[in-house]
């Protein structure tokens, strides 16, 4: 199998090395990274300036690239410029933080899935409960194999990337692997003010979530943080059918 | 009304200049959009570096401010640190260029709108398929004020935005104005390779849109290459139901 490899961190990113260390068996290991941390750049892409691609090592099985851009970018690049041919397989992550409810929205990790979608791979992105430097990836490696078995043995549809979050907890403490829907969340009152030393106002992203559904047990937020591993199907038609329907009947022009 | 009013191609843009004069009418503006073009920002957010805001100006029922950030910190910062409350209305645009299709992903525009969706704020977002500066915004004018006086008349559903494209076409020319769902297609074969004075590649991103479904007429691209302006409701629930219960049968752990 050919398998391209990214995330939102930057190429030197220790969820980065403990995803090659999951993916390694099951093929040749392309890695198109970005050069620097680049999350919370959902799906952008860069159109005012050129990017740069940089070769980091070539190996047996593996070559790693950094890329000055996004994470789309960075899938745009591999596929245009890179790749030989379309990969089997493109997984995104190991990101450090959640990304579960609507931080797919917001999320580099998820963006680079989506752009694997559209050009037709089979995408996967694994995000990890824990923004630590030092965060404990075991119960990834072991869960994360076990969820590439079932994407290989039981193939998702051709529409879809898979969105997976894994607690952190050690692997022997996490309770299990549910497929799950997206929750409903938001991020509300996030910017905080503060004076320069030269007296002028800037302006911090905090964030505050607001979880819009406390109980529910079969989305991938709560799931999460009661110890699961959520995997989410999502799909990239974002038309609401029935609204759609209800407005083809009420508005007139 | 309170009317908030963004968009990505900048507090300067022609766009944003009909987008006022559409909505000044209805009620009092706050404008807070890009110091500088953020297009194909999609939903990214700011997060290593702070944000500036900086006034242009505030006169009879408008106010207007710039942002260094994107389309999105615009949003967020506007909710938190600029509007005394949350407001009735959220519109971005004009975008100078076509945002159906896949389009939406990318979109800076469209992340703004989904933003002010997950703060519960009805949100719309105005393009038109026309990139250069001197693009004809009469049409939009004309059939942007019908399709305002819709959604106050009968609103749309709280968990939804609508993306509205206007035809780069005279407002006499416009064919109508049709309810639709997202259209099947995507960028290909994207990058194109360059070397600079030093001997040194670098990659521009250009891009070729694929039409997956070149023959419907529900959907919008084709409507907007047809002439008529689109509207599609969107949600944020990406999640597949189908798939997610197709999988949770037949994946094991």
């Amino acid at each position: 199998m050919q398998i391209l490899l990214t995330n939102d961190d930057g190429y030197r990113s220790p969820g980065l090395a403990a995803l090659i260390e999951i993916m390694k068996p099951y093929g040749h290991l392309t890695v198109v990274a970005p050069e620097e941390m680049q999350s919370g750049m959902s799906s952008a892409i860069t159109t005012k300036i050129p990017v740069r691609l940089r070769k980091i090592t070539s190996e047996k099985g593996m070559d790693v690239y950094a890329c000055s851009g996004t994470p789309v970018d960075c899938v745009k690049l591999a596929m245009s410029c890179v790749l030989p041919q379309k990969p089997d397989l493109l997984v995104s992550g190991i990101n450090h933080g959640i990304n579960a409810s609507s931080a797919v929205i917001y999320s580099g990790t998820l963006g680079a899935a989506v752009e694997g979608t559209l050009y037709g791979v089979p995408s996967i992105g694994f995000s990890l409960a824990d923004f630590t430097p030092d965060a404990d990836f075991n119960g990834c490696k072991i869960y994360g194999t076990k969820i590439i078995n079932q994407a290989l043995a039981h193939p998702f549809a051709p529409h879809v990337f898979l969105n997976v979050n894994f607690p952190a907890l050690p692997a022997k403490e996490i309770k299990g692997v549910r497929l799950a829907r997206q929750h409903r969340g938001a991020w509300i009152e996030e910017f905080v003010k503060r004076t320069d030393p030269h007296g002028f106002d800037y302006y911090w992203l905090t964030g505050q979530f607001v979880n819009h559904e406390p109980g529910a047990l079969d989305a991938d937020e709560n799931l999460v943080n009661a110890g699961y591993i959520s995997i989410v199907p999502h799909h990239l038609d974002m038309t609401d059918y029935p609204e759609l329907q209800r407005l083809q009947k009420e508005w007139t022009f």
